[in-house]
Parts: C-alpha cells; sequence; structure tokens
C-alpha cells in the first residue's frame, strides 16, 4: 500500500481501462484478470448477450460470491469469538 | 435452498435480466439491488462513460472487494486453527 495513488491500465474482454487507486499495480492486475475471465466465462453461456448485459450478469455473479463469503465471514467471526469465551 | 431453479426477474440500472438459479428469490433480489446500487455510483463519477464500461468497472470494483474479504476470511481461518491448537 502506498499513500500515493497509482494509476493503471487493464485489459478486460479486449477494452483498455485506466484504473485509479491506491493499490499495488500488481493487486489491480490480478483483479481485473478475474474479471476478464469471468466476463469471458459468461459469454460463452449468453453468447446472444451484448457486452453491456453480459458485464451487468458478472457483477451479479461475483456479488453473489461475494454476499456469500461475507456470510460465511461472519459464521467465523462468531465461531472465534465463541472460542475465546469458552477459554476466558 | 431448493433442488428447482428459481427464475426471476430483477431490473438492474433500468434494464430488466431474468436470472436463473438454486437461490431463493429474496437472494437474488438482494443481490441484484447492491449491483443496482454500485452501478449507480459508479456513474454519478464517471457520466461520460458508456453502460457497458460503466458496468465492467462495477464488476471490477465488487471483484476488488471480494479478494480482500478473501484474505480477511483465510486470516481469520488461520486464526481459529491456532486458536485450536493452543486448547489441544
Amino acid at each position: 500500500m502506498s499513500e500515493f495513488k497509482n494509476r493503471i491500465t487493464v485489459s478486460i474482454y479486449d477494452q483498455h481501462y485506466t484504473i485509479v487507486g491506491q493499490d499495488e499495480p500488481s493487486h489491480i492486475r490480478y483483479v481485473a484478470g478475474l474479471v476478464d475471465e469471468r466476463l469471458r466465462e459468461i459469454s460463452r453461456y449468453n453468447s446472444g448477450l451484448d457486452t453491456s448485459r453480459k458485464a451487468v450478469l458478472t457483477a451479479v455473479n461475483i456479488m453473489d460470491d461475494y454476499v456469500k463469503l461475507k456470510e460465511d465471514y461472519e459464521r467465523l467471526l462468531h465461531q472465534l469469538e465463541a472460542e475465546g469465551q469458552k477459554h476466558d
């Protein structure tokens, strides 16, 4: 992490995007690569959709993963708290 | 969760999408609502972009959240394992 903003150009689904943020360039490239993969995967099964609709469906799928991971995360957090209380 | 597939129509950024999956309709609507919010937020700061680019950037932001939450999740998992070993 740096206090300066990084400005990185990535390619997603054959389009260039300039991403500005405080994250490391390697992190930004990794995240962009994952989105590119997911978009290409959606496209294989929905070739009739335009790019905008494919990208929205990709965002929906990633958000679905996020919400489910968040539930798992909170379950783990409660488990860790209970574990801590058990040995107080 | 049901073994049957649900078929839900949601509205994201004023477009309708039919989402098919085994998740509860309420979960699908919740996830779609979150994506709609994020897409509108991106649009406020990038009004010059077309919808397809806005949607890809939305997907990038959500994936960024996912990757960071995944790191937190794994940190917690290791902590829980260490906690368990401490009291073995």
